[in-house]
């Protein structure tokens, strides 16, 4: 059986041909400058769709369905992208408009959840009944798997694991609220410290390693000034490690998953970053972890599979 | 049809005889006296079986099952209570040495869980599918009803919503970790800092509502003192919605449920917490409180109803 799987991003409408075991069969891509208007995007889905299929040698009607993980808050059950700010989405009937292209199911789901679909399908939490996983990214993403089907609360708002409040009063988080895990998880978090850190102290190894330029620097050079032993970045580093730690521990008091996948640009640090983070994760009774810790398999393409099979988990 | 169910605290074993629309028929109790070990509280808990049928001339033939709440870490699939502090109780298989007494379903749940179901059933939660309950006393009880089930988390240890850390480093919590939502939204943490505040300004009406004997102090005492225009007890309240506001906006962003109740001593101020409570509490997203906060309306007999017809609700 073919399905078609888009990941619906800021920057790219990444999209493929999946099969029913997750394997992507064909992929492809289109910039997604979504300030020309959900029409025009929704159009260059299709657009994909057709030349995925095509590559194959096969067209759209011997495809079963089409999924879309979009950013942003989604109405799963009418296919609309209720908000999204980096796409300037709100509202938008996203599943009626690609609708008009093909007469055959598509899904809409948020892009976190269908991540998580995704490593479950034929990633790094294969087979996992309850799985979480937690991007790092811009912002802290969560995708929440319990039981086989997606946990988004009682009315598909809730399951925003990146903001649960960790600091009382505070740094301050994009959502408007005071001390939200994002804050202090996000890549954007991490970057925030290390240029506060780089004025401070103009001699720390981050700023070399952006060429002197504070506007470059990025959460992989703050790993690698750490890794080169700067003292400011294994500061940095450290706390870093410290607040996800805590907002892990507050995942596993709360959902105790099999395992919680860690996503997002950082995750790339792998084992260096969850050696550390494991160590510093307390669960609540037992005080033994037994929900695994680990990274993105599939990277990107989680979106991609997900997308195209996470229906399968809509509850 | 009949069914009995107990409620197993520290001090008191109180137990009731239910109909299948959750009313009382019979109710009474016994001290629990828990240090004389499981099997002298597990026999007491046979003798209030039998008062409360004969009392209504029947037999306990024509009961259909009993169902216990105990605190602390339960495992309900195996009727044992892992770890209770206040009971002393330790893999203690509750069910099992009920059983020598009566040959029908026997079931366990945490305390809270089954405060929930109890409030679902007859109470402030009536007919709800997703409703939470935070029960405000010694701790921070959690119980935690997702589309009509019970949701504990993969493994039964999750759920543990007085253990989400809210303030990094902050006040140290039973559990052994710092800055737990239960070291500051429980009647002991409340006491806690109205100990200090009167050992900082004797002149306190906190300290005058209490004998002047600090040992004295309780949640009711702080609130009553706070009505009274004290200004340290208006200090402490204060404080005290706003971390309470903190967890439940953890809460909404994570569960959304319809409703969250909220139970223990310190509900009884009512209205005049809720109102503050409710214009703290801050979702994501959309900005708009859908979810309902409401006091518990059963109070005490919550536990009651609720371990008789928490089967229902398991998964």
């Amino acid at each position: 059986m073919y399905y078609v799987g888009i990941d619906l991003g800021g920057t790219n409408i990444a999209a493929g041909l999946v099969d029913d075991n997750g394997n992507i069969l064909q992929k492809d891509s289109l910039p997604t400058l979504a300030d020309r208007g959900y029409k025009a995007v929704v159009e260059d889905m299709s657009v994909l769709c057709e030349r995925l299929t095509s590559a194959q040698g096969i067209s759209m009607k011997q495809v079963k369905s089409i999924g879309i993980g979009s950013p942003g808050l989604c109405d799963a059950k009418n296919g609309v992208v209720i908000f999204a700010a980096n796409l300037f989405f709100e509202n938008v009937p996203v599943r009626d408009e690609l609708s008009r292209y093909y007469d055959m199911p598509i899904y809409l789901e948020n892009d976190a959840t269908c991540a998580i679909a995704g490593e479950i399908v034929s990633g790094a939490a294969q087979g996992c009944k309850d799985a979480i996983i937690i991007t790092l990214g811009t912002g802290v993403g969560s995708g929440i798997i319990i039981n086989g089907k997606i946990f988004t609360g009682a009315f598909s708002g809730g399951g925003e694991i990146g903001h649960i409040v960790i600091e009382v009063g505070g740094e301050m988080c994009t959502c408007g609220q005071p001390g939200c895990f994002e804050a202090y998880a996000s890549a954007s978090a991490l970057i925030r410290d290390a240029k506060l850190a780089a004025v401070r102290n103009p001699k720390t190894k981050i700023l070399t390693l952006a060429d002197n330029d504070i506007n470059k620097i990025n959460a992989k050079i703050v790993f690698d000034a750490n890794y080169l032993g700067d003292a400011d970045a294994e500061k940095l580093v450290d706390r870093y490690i410290d607040y996800l730690a805590i907002g892990l521990t507050n995942v596993v008091n709360i959902f105790q998953p099999e395992i919680i996948v860690v996503g997002g640009g950082i995750s790339r640090e792998g084992e260096k970053l969850l050696v550390p983070l494991r160590k510093r994760i307390h669960p609540f009774g037992t005080k033994k972890l037994i929900t695994k810790i680990a990274t993105s398999e599939l990277g990107n393409d989680a979106g991609i599979v997900g997308s195209a099979l996470v229906f399968k988990m809509q509850v």
